[in-house]
């Protein structure tokens, strides 16, 4: 990506070996994800281009020396963020604050959407799959490496627990991939608050009992009324927007939690006095998907859960700059890469 | 009070049972809280004036028909909120946000600064005590009715447990409070950040380990270098303002938490996006001090803890004016009532 709107496919150098704990994985399937809109949405024109993406699956082709727990022709689940496993935010289950952490596709680190790239701290950051490349599950582990493990920790921020009222806030993959969290952990109530019709009906058949499509003032005057005048236990944010939060927070039920996971674009949290006579408490950011690969996968592997039905549209890296322009464009709701 | 700096003991009519729920409590002891200061220094004036005071042990003087549990004699501690006991809010621990909550003093509702005060829902807002009314410990039970059990709401949603490094935000009487708090539950650091000395070295003896006396950045600072650089797991906000919120997020490390039990005077919580990318969470509000005092009480009975040692002076009824004048030019800490 060269600036915003201006996604090419380039040749590139072969990625190679340089710190002794690096992998070379060469990516079976990969994704266009929507925190990857705000850049095509408003990035700066550069020089050099950022290389995109940061989710993917692949086989590792090769491993550098000090690499013992990846070995070549593993399938590995890609998270979003390198992370080294050993220091105490690893120990803490916190990857995405590693004391060595990385976002992949992201300032000057390689990213993805590409047919291979380099991954620092191999072993901490790699998960093996025990499945082939050509599994029909690929779709929905794919989605470990952000979205799946991005919508359980709103959940997990939110502390959703069985019979909770959940509210989701965004109808895009990682909300849809909310819902399933919030399912999965119990939640009685998921009401989706979003306003396109294709994918509030996926939020409904992955388990969404209810569905807002106003915003604002509206918006939570449905959600009280749905919620017997209360609010709801746990709110996903999934959007990022100074409004969607300050939805999120007054739709909190006293004593409730909101979990964000949209990425800010905003610099302070409104209502900080009616989040405070509520007891509301504001949490979430960059998900440690890779603590969670552990938890979802089985579900993932016995079929509780299908995250991969989230991608409706597949490319390859030719389709990858009008992948881009139909998420933006709201035509597909994610976009599979298989380069 | 009748406005800012006006306050004026006044004979008032005694109170009377007018829900068959309610009691009649005579003050033994109150207080004047840090809280009272806000209106102190900017309450509009009144025609009415409003009766202040929400922290109180006293004697049940009588009780409505319908009290069961509370009876005459009873010497009782009053949280600073009145709740019913019963609705789901209460059942959750969350009494402050029951749906039939009062507050003491504001509002309208009458105040413990007073001979005795009329209590809604004695059942459910008094707490029975089994000493005599000239227990030694008595500076100590009269902090289960705010400031012992909001320190402790604050290190509760700071997550603060054995090990972790702490930050108080505040060297009030609430932040005292916090220390003692944050040490009954473990942390292994305490760092006090106040700049009064009196209540910096009392903090120390209460447990706190370190004390940070600069405000913004060199505050920041100074707590990194504290702390390796990393920032501490739980800051107990216990002031309120726009400032001591966002060095409380500042301070915080990766998966922090933030509990805020100082009375907000500002719209929104800044530092949206490090806070985000911190994964800190920011949480807290009215203290639900009734469900506090079970877990607290034995720890006062039996020595363990001393939160009465936050009073540093005592006034009867016609002393309150010259207390709120003690507590707001930081002559005294905490001022005991003693009608």
């Amino acid at each position: 990506m060269y600036a915003a709107g201006d996604v090419r496919i380039e040749d590139a150098p072969d990625p190679i070996i340089v710190e002794p704990t690096d992998a070379i994985v060469r990516v079976t399937s990969a994704c266009i994800c929507g925190s990857d809109l705000w850049p095509y949405a408003d990035m700066e024109r550069s020089e050099t281009g950022q290389s995109m993406g940061h989710e993917a699956i692949g086989v590792v082709e090769d491993v550098g020396a000090e690499v013992s727990t990846i070995k070549r022709g593993d399938l590995v689940v890609m998270p979003f963020a390198s992370s080294d496993g050993t220091c105490e935010f690893c120990h803490e289950g916190l990857q995405t604050a590693c004391v060595h952490v990385g976002f992949f596709g992201n300032n000057g680190m390689n990213g993805a959407q590409a047919e291979a790239l380099r991954v620092p701290f191999a072993d901490g950051t790699l998960y093996p799959l025990s499945v082939g490349e050509d599994d029909v599950l690929m779709p929905s582990l794919l989605t470990l490496s952000d979205v799946m493990g991005t919508g359980h920790h709103a959940a997990v921020v939110a502390r959703v627990k069985r019979a909770d009222a959940v509210a989701v806030v965004g109808d895009g993959a990682v909300g849809l991939c909310g819902v399933i969290a919030a399912k999965r952990l119990g939640a009685e109530q998921i009401i989706m608050m979003g306003r396109h019709q294709d994918r509030t009906k996926l939020a409904r058949e992955l388990g969404a009992t209810d569905v807002v499509a106003e915003r604002g003032k509206a918006a939570i005057e449905q959600v009280r009324e749905l919620t017997g005048g209360r609010g709801v236990h746990g709110v996903l944010e999934c959007v990022g927007t100074e409004a969607s939060t300050e939805t999120a927070v007054a739709i909190a039920r006293p004593g409730g939690a909101v979990g964000r996971v949209g990425v800010p674009h905003y610099p302070a949290i409104r209502l900080a006095q009616p989040m405070f006579y509520k007891n509301v408490t504001v949490g979430g950011g960059p998900a440690p998907v890779r603590a969670y690969i552990e938890e979802l996968l089985p579900d993932i592997l016995d079929g509780t859960i299908e995250p991969g039905r989230v991608f409706d549209r597949t490319v390859d890296l030719d389709g990858v700059p009008d992948g881009y322009r139909a998420m933006a464009d709201r035509e597909a709701i994610k976009v599979m890469v298989t380069p």
